[in-house]
């Protein structure tokens, strides 16, 4: 079984979080200054590694292993928040990185085909998940034209300044790929809670994401008496308070809901809301119980038309993502390894944050493999992880890699 | 008993709508071209009806009587929100302005002082109420120092662009005046609903304005279980259902309360909100009554805060107004005028709105009569009312001035 370096790989880890470091945390959004120099710096490693690199029309790093026979795709993406931690998606990349090292240093793995990929953007600076999405051909010209940062920059002037304007994008060669492994933080408290090393990702979960809107009737809070308000703000509370009384009886174990958002206009002391509009969001690993809120929803808007003054509809909005089972078989190698590696210190279970592994199980199978956040805190400069955790998660994913490989050349 | 000229008193506030006029609306907020044109030709009007106007250091007009003795100040303000209506605030000043005409040509009362104001801000594009606030020595240099308006604009290059600053502000000689009366339209529905022509103000309604805080912790909509979050969000929406739920059993007929304004930080839909905040403010013509809702309002944050996870404090703002009773032998006056024009077609009620009488009530006797509003509408272009109710509410001023200075004379 291949071994990986600990050593190596913390070093790796530390330089890359160098690029935009911020005090423990790191500023580094996708096709800055600083997320190109790493881009480049990646390059050169995953060459030293024995692979060809490449940065792509979009930004997306891919290091490809000259070896023949099906490869197994790794990475994650290494673009951050706007004030982003150390490891998200930096963790996967550079595991791929030293898992390919691992195996080309193997003698019995030397002549397997890994391949490495850094996605741009899975943080949606300009479109969430750009680069993989643009890896399975799921992006059109036309939406990258149209894509600006919250700033207003468009992203082709980013990609110009970024230096891969004109290139080509790369496109996934189905036929080549056994399959694809993402290994990410958790970003949540359940390893942590559960005293578990290792998580085994079932499926990423779904989210439905939804506007609700209010229209009442803008009125002086002075002077009209509470019988005649048409008050869109106070339906939305009524209405956003019967969500959070029905929706823990209708919730699974992992089912998280989150009103992220709410507006009311014109949003003065002495004017009754005309309007008002709460942002909805709820995620759960299971596409039927998602059906089921999503039937809640509409009845209590159907109710709260019915009882009227103040009308209610809803807005799908189009980051809601479908749930994405991961291989079951991609899994049972990852489940073997961590049981070798940490036996007992794993468990399988659900993601419920979006990630990369989402875009691409829509073309070949794919799995992923999760570590404990310390406090389950991400998207935060105090995210960190346990460096014996980080060590442990590289070498399972090395030996699964190992044995998914081993698997096809037989 | 002096008549007012009907066709005259509707001809100048068509006149006075001509300033600023958008449609059926007005906009004309003050120290506006378009507000210091109007006050400019206010100001020869009531040169032409005898008395000596002058547009003072804040830009509020004044004309006064000639005359000798205890004088009434009649008036209101003519500047608009900023879409406002026709009526609010130019009705006070024009029947003012008729009043003072209507005794001047009545052999019995044209020896009678009458003084009108047009008074400036009262909406608080800069200052809410600056104008009799101002001549009532409520404002500080260093509060006109400080004042802007929602775009930025000084209040002090206003004034200078006004042609104003430098000019001594007109202040109260309380030995002068034996009262001060304002007409206002009702902005409200009540006389429509009751069938009333003229209302006999009873009081000016008390308002607490308050922010109402939340502080929990900013997390990760998709990973973090609803188990462990401090949802300032959540906990917004169930402290304002409770208030919803309890202010009903404890609410006075005129008592009103309302949520304009909410706000969630960061306000994303992938991000448990970590702060929130409410606008809630609640009026009534009782302080006792406002207390016991105040008090309501303190034992349902103690009961969060015992609950928690989430931190709730409240904070008053500092537009709250102390309920103003309004004088009652000057109301009897109206009255008595309101029997005699229109039999059993008048009421006595509170006022939901503030008004500039609230801050002439603390340095003499006054009150206010109103007219009702067509469906209720204020603050908006389609603001009106009935013709022959505007006739009828200036000249029950009329008779109300007139038996208020005979009184003084004797």
């Amino acid at each position: 079984m291949p071994r990986i370096d600990p050593e190596r790989l913390l070093a790796d880890l530390e330089h890359l979080r160098s690029f935009g470091a911020r005090g423990t945390g790191v500023v580094r959004q996708s096709l800055s200054e600083v997320d190109m120099a790493s881009r480049h710096w990646l390059c050169e490693r995953l060459r030293e590694a024995g692979l060809e690199p490449l940065v792509d029309g979009v930004g997306n790093v891919i290091g490809r292993s000259p070896n023949p026979g099906k490869a197994l795709l790794l990475g994650s993406h290494s673009d951050t928040q706007p004030t982003g931690g150390w490891l998200d998606g930096a963790l996967g990349v550079i595991y791929g990185l030293e898992v390919a090292r691992a195996l080309g240093e193997d003698h019995a793995t030397r002549g397997f085909t890994i391949d490495v990929a850094a996605w741009i953007d899975e943080e949606g600076t300009y479109i969430g998940m750009l680069g993989s999405r643009s890896f399975c051909g799921d992006i059109t010209p036309d939406a990258i034209d149209a894509a600006r940062a919250r700033n207003g920059r468009p992203l082709r002037e980013a990609l110009g300044e970024a230096g891969v304007a004109g290139r080509p994008a790369a496109r996934l060669d189905a036929a080549r790929y056994a399959g694809y492994l993402e290994a990410h933080i958790e970003q949540g408290p359940w390893l942590e809670a559960e005293g578990k090393r290792i998580g085994v990702v079932t499926a990423i979960i779904g989210m439905r994401d939804f506007f609700i809107h209010f229209e009442g009737e803008q009125n002086h809070a002075g002077t009209t008496p509470m019988a005649m308000r048409k008050d869109a703000g106070a339906a939305l509370i009524e209405f956003a308070h019967r969500v959070q009384c029905e929706f823990p009886a209708l919730a699974g174990e992992r089912t998280v809901w989150t009103i992220g958002s709410v507006t009311f206009e014109p949003g003065a002391p002495s004017i009754i809301p005309g309007r008002a509009r709460m942002l909805l969001q709820f995620r759960d690993p299971d596409e039927t119980l998602l059906d089921t809120l999503e039937d809640d929803i509409r009845r209590l808007i159907d109710e709260a038309n019915a009882a009227g003054p103040v009308h209610v509809r809803m807005e799908l909005r189009d980051n809601s993502a479908v749930a994405t089972p991961m291989d079951s078989d991609l899994q049972a190698h990852i489940a073997r390894a961590a049981e070798r590696h940490a036996a007992g210190q794993w468990v399988r279970m659900p993601s419920g944050a979006a990630h990369d592994a989402q875009t691409l199980a829509r073309c070949m199978p794919a799995a992923m493999l999760f570590v404990p956040s310390i406090n389950g805190v991400s998207h935060s400069f105090a995210e960190d992880t346990r460096r014996e955790d980080i060590v442990l998660g590289c070498q399972v994913l090395a030996s699964a890699a190992a044995t998914i490989l081993q698997k096809q050349a037989q």
